[in-house]
């Protein structure tokens, strides 16, 4: 292999191979999380994340990429249990982009920070001739802080503990490409572009025992399960007859072809709890707007180490992989 | 005016107009410097700044895009007099990137890194279909602390004060666009990239009575004065006689028809700093590999306010304005 291809950017196997070949030797990575944990910053701890966003088509149903980029960076920092504190903004702009479409996608993004409670302190723009970007690429870059007693790592998952998800899979994905393919669907699929720091907030006034979070994006739930997998050397079962997946979405994958398990998702997450609070923590979910529908899907045994099984709602077993090729490129 | 420009990218009078008018309404910006500086995290001060990179060709003399956007948060970071302590990549590459090329780039980020003490602690990588980029585009965002009774601001600057210069103008911005248009010089015209931390250091080590400091990269030196000129309600007098230009930048300049005042420079900066200190600062500034050449340029006056002159070398005065229109798209 000596070109990039579609498939490095879209989360899977590829993505992962890529990373570990030529990223990891050269960076002081902290780990593949979704956000750096920094230690020793004026003596207590921050979480330090970035994004690019290259979401094709910009508006979709549901969002846009403003909003995206704002509640993608917020999601990343909550997923190590950080406060979001401050944001920037880096845009790159295609010459003969519509100012009208950026002053949007600017609102949205003051929006989408305002409501999270985020600060968007820093930003640049640079602008590319004509041809060479596809009208508005954003990076956000975020950081907040991580309050004592708070420790989430996929190192910390046991045999044992519950795997809870807070709603349904699946829509933004199909809000993408049903929008990129002109396709339209009655009830419209909206993306479920949202900010997770409240409900992460209310989730740690909980219990401080969730060992790992991960926002489903990129790769879908099938793809973030299998990275807590790995980083715990544990093995994750799940009930396909738990995992809420929206009618619409059902329908759309089996026309589309798709496994809603890989489609990306911008507004749900996956806590893996200590088996004893989980209870507790969906009562406090179920509370919160954006865990109405939370629900315990499976949970992590030992053995096989490294891997994620599904039961079917048929009562076989499947093993379930990373997203391999592209599925779906350009969802984020 | 309803769509971007190559000139709203260019660092000059557009890319401030759009600034002003879209973003500073929108976001929380801490200003319109380097970096914002952020209080109260745990309990002291940090500095935290964003870039993206887009320099077209990617190779070229002196360096390139990787160790440029490493650099480039460097020195962001290091003009608030923050201690560059992490960073972010934020990777987007164009379907068909060559492997070789990324490995490269990547290498050279590491080698940046580490030579200027920073930690490449999280990552991102996004890829578009083939012509949606430019090979690769690099977003850098950084984090550094700020140690207590450093307080480096443009609002700081004071009628009475000094101009110091680190180094001579215009090897960046000469080096890109010889390359880009097949120009080669005898001797050749080397990109000025470099990390300037470590000799911010040695000066904060000198004195903490520097009132604002500046990398003059896109917009050249002319436009960095201008913005501190306006930050500052202050008037910034410089002799033309005073400011290094190197034999070979002056060259290439006549004969494309640039002003070295508004080329891009990527490894010197401005210091304003309290009259009596500028000596000693300049002793200091000259013992370091990247201050060899320091000299003051011009001084700071009450009047006219906002403005910046040049007392030209045949005893004339000319108003220096921002850059505007675009001089060198894509320079960085």
């Amino acid at each position: 292999m000596d070109k990039i291809l579609l498939s490095h950017g879209s989360g899977g196997t590829m993505m992962h191979q890529l990373i570990k070949e030529y990223f990891v030797p050269q960076f002081s990575l902290k780990s593949l999380d979704d956000s750096a944990v920094l230690e020793g910053i004026n003596g207590g701890k921050i979480a330090f994340t970035t994004d690019s966003y290259v979401v094709s088509p910009i508006f979709f149903p549901g969002g846009n990429i403003g909003e995206l980029a704002v509640n993608g960076t917020v999601n990343d920092l909550s997923m190590v249990g950080a406060r979001p504190l401050y944001i920037t903004a880096g845009l790159i702009l295609e010459e003969g982009f519509s100012i009208e479409d950026l002053k949007t996608i600017l609102s949205s993004m003051s929006a989408a920070a305002e409501y999270s409670g985020i600060k968007i302190v820093a930003g640049d723009t640079k602008v590319v001739d004509k041809g060479k970007a596809d009208g508005i690429f954003i990076n956000t870059s975020g950081i907040g802080i991580i309050e004592e007693g708070i420790d989430i790592s996929p190192s910390k998952v046991t045999p044992g503990d519950k795997v809870i998800l807070s709603g349904p899979i699946g829509n933004h994905g199909i809000s993408i490409i049903a929008e990129r393919n002109g396709i339209s669907f009655n009830p419209p699929i909206l993306s479920d572009t949202a900010p997770l720091n409240s409900l992460v907030n209310d989730m740690l006034k909980t219990t401080k025992e969730i060992h790992a979070m991960r926002d489903p994006t990129r790769g879908g739930l099938a793809t973030s399960l299998k990275e807590i997998a790995i980083a715990s050397r544990t093995c994750i079962t799940i009930r396909e007859n738990s995992i809420p997946v929206p009618e619409g979405v059902k329908g759309a994958c089996e026309l589309l072809g798709f496994d809603p398990l890989y489609v990306a998702n911008e507004g749900i997450l996956i806590a893996i709890v200590k088996a004893d609070m989980a209870e507790l923590l969906i009562n406090t979910m179920k509370k919160h707007p954006l865990g109405g529908n939370a629900c315990v899907i499976g949970d992590v045994k030992e053995d096989p180490s490294e891997m994620v099984l599904l039961k079917t709602s048929i009562g076989g077993t499947r093993i379930i992989e990373m997203l391999s090729g592209d599925q779906l490129p350009r969802i984020c």
